[in-house]
């Protein structure tokens, strides 16, 4: 296979919490200047904010509202720690129904110390609660595999396998999975799985970065596009044979980078998106 | 399940590199000392030495020679650089089988850059070139899958059921699989797979340590058994339900612990070990 390059920025979505420095006013502004097309908002640029004018914002400025991040966790040591999970998951859909954004990104949790398959039945439990909400409010839920470095602690689905798994078993239009390359590029059966995924309808997301050699540490050292080792234009070739039309969002997590200019941190993340995504 | 806790050391082996400090000298004085009844013997501490008598020294300590560490790799982006591993994956049969160790582990290579899929076909081919010889040694090569965090530039075999499709599709009894809870435990599937090793006769080896929360550094930041998160003992009755017999071996790589007092760090292994295991 021999992906075919991007040539234009239509497809080109950016996290808020890739420029984490700016405000959503500044980062409205100078994407909107940047030429990107999608903005998926974390919750955290929401405070003090009205999330229906910040939508609206987004789409005067001719960009769209991709996702609200972030959701999920549903793990918990205590029913008072699950039962406040949900309540904070029906306030991220409430938001992103106010943003007009078609999903929520969950991050399904972890408990130090507590068995994956303990964890794994709680978000069982978590969605099966959760999803009548969502499909009521229109707001899809996508679950996010995180990197199995982060089992310990942030999430008990590790792998597409088996977020596909939680996806056909509630068999709903408003469950799918949002497929990160940084939390999946190494696994073997990822092209698989991502047609499993686009045969039953779930492919929702699809977030880019790399995985750079050496990092400084696990969880704020990732790299731009091209800075690293994944095959990110075949990823994304086995996601459009798939089916899957959607945004390319953009999510860096690097103290490198914030600490960057922001200006030219988005004048590299467009060039780096047509050269090496 | 409530899996029982161990009673004793008989099936209790440590890695050379656990205490790294050591010479094979003080180690084989020092690991009969605790009590140890096994060693995996890393090749660094046979530099200058006689592997046949390194290999009677171990026995006549009272200490059974588990398995050498370590081979593999295969992978490469010249013909001349797999052509090399090749030759010391040869060098690595003839010690294991002058020490008396049973097997070599393999750590299959990564190549930074290469997509996946590229490094498996190389590691297979490596593996079709290799195995004759070490079936005519009476030798076994045991693949450790290594966590998908090492599948940048380390292995490009991140998990047990890529371990058992290698395993299942050369079908020699001298070709297996070497289950580390620190490579593996995240896995939702994990059980399932180390069933399914068992059932193919695959399952050689099974190495042990703990995963830290917050790991100061990916590599050597390893846990005691009980420092960190992992079900341990739930694990090792997976892999007796599955058949295995053999060695709990302990390895653990840990700036922490190496700069430790060794003797003091060997006691706490046993006790960590019958407490945590």
């Amino acid at each position: 296979m021999n992906p075919r390059k991007l040539e234009n920025l239509d497809r080109l979505a950016v996290h808020t919490i890739t420029t984490k420095p700016w405000s959503i006013e500044e980062i409205i502004a100078n994407y909107h200047q940047a030429g990107i097309s999608g903005i998926s908002v974390w919750r955290e640029v929401l405070e003090k904010r009205n999330p229906v004018r910040i939508g609206e914002d987004i789409q005067n400025a001719g960009m769209e509202v991709v996702s609200l991040v972030r959701g999920g966790f549903f793990t918990g040591q205590t029913d008072a720690e699950i039962q406040a999970s949900l309540d904070d998951n029906r306030r991220a859909i409430d938001e992103a129904a106010a943003l007009n954004a078609s999903m929520v990104v969950l991050v399904c949790g972890a408990v130090p110390g507590q068995a994956i398959r303990r964890s794994l039945a709680q978000i069982e439990a978590g969605l099966e609660t959760l999803l009548p909400y969502a499909e009521k409010c229109g707001v899809s839920l996508a679950i996010e595999p995180l990197h199995p470095m982060y089992a310990d602690s942030r999430s008990a689905i590790c792998t597409m396998k088996t977020a596909n798994e939680f996806a056909e078993k509630f068999d709903s239009p408003h469950l799918g999975v949002a497929v990160d390359v940084f939390h999946l590029w190494w696994d073997a059966d990822i092209e698989s799985e991502i047609q499993r995924c686009g045969d039953n309808g779930n492919l929702l997301a699809f977030h880019i970065c790399d995985w750079k050699i050496g990092m400084a540490d696990m969880l704020n050292d990732r790299g731009l596009m091209g800075e690293g080792v994944i095959q990110i234009r075949e990823i994304r070739a086995w996601m459009e044979a798939a089916g899957f039309d959607g945004f390319h969002e953009v999510e860096i997590f690097s103290n490198r980078w914030w600490n960057a200019d922001q200006k030219q941190f988005l004048k590299q993340i467009t060039a780096a998106y047509l050269g090496h995504s």
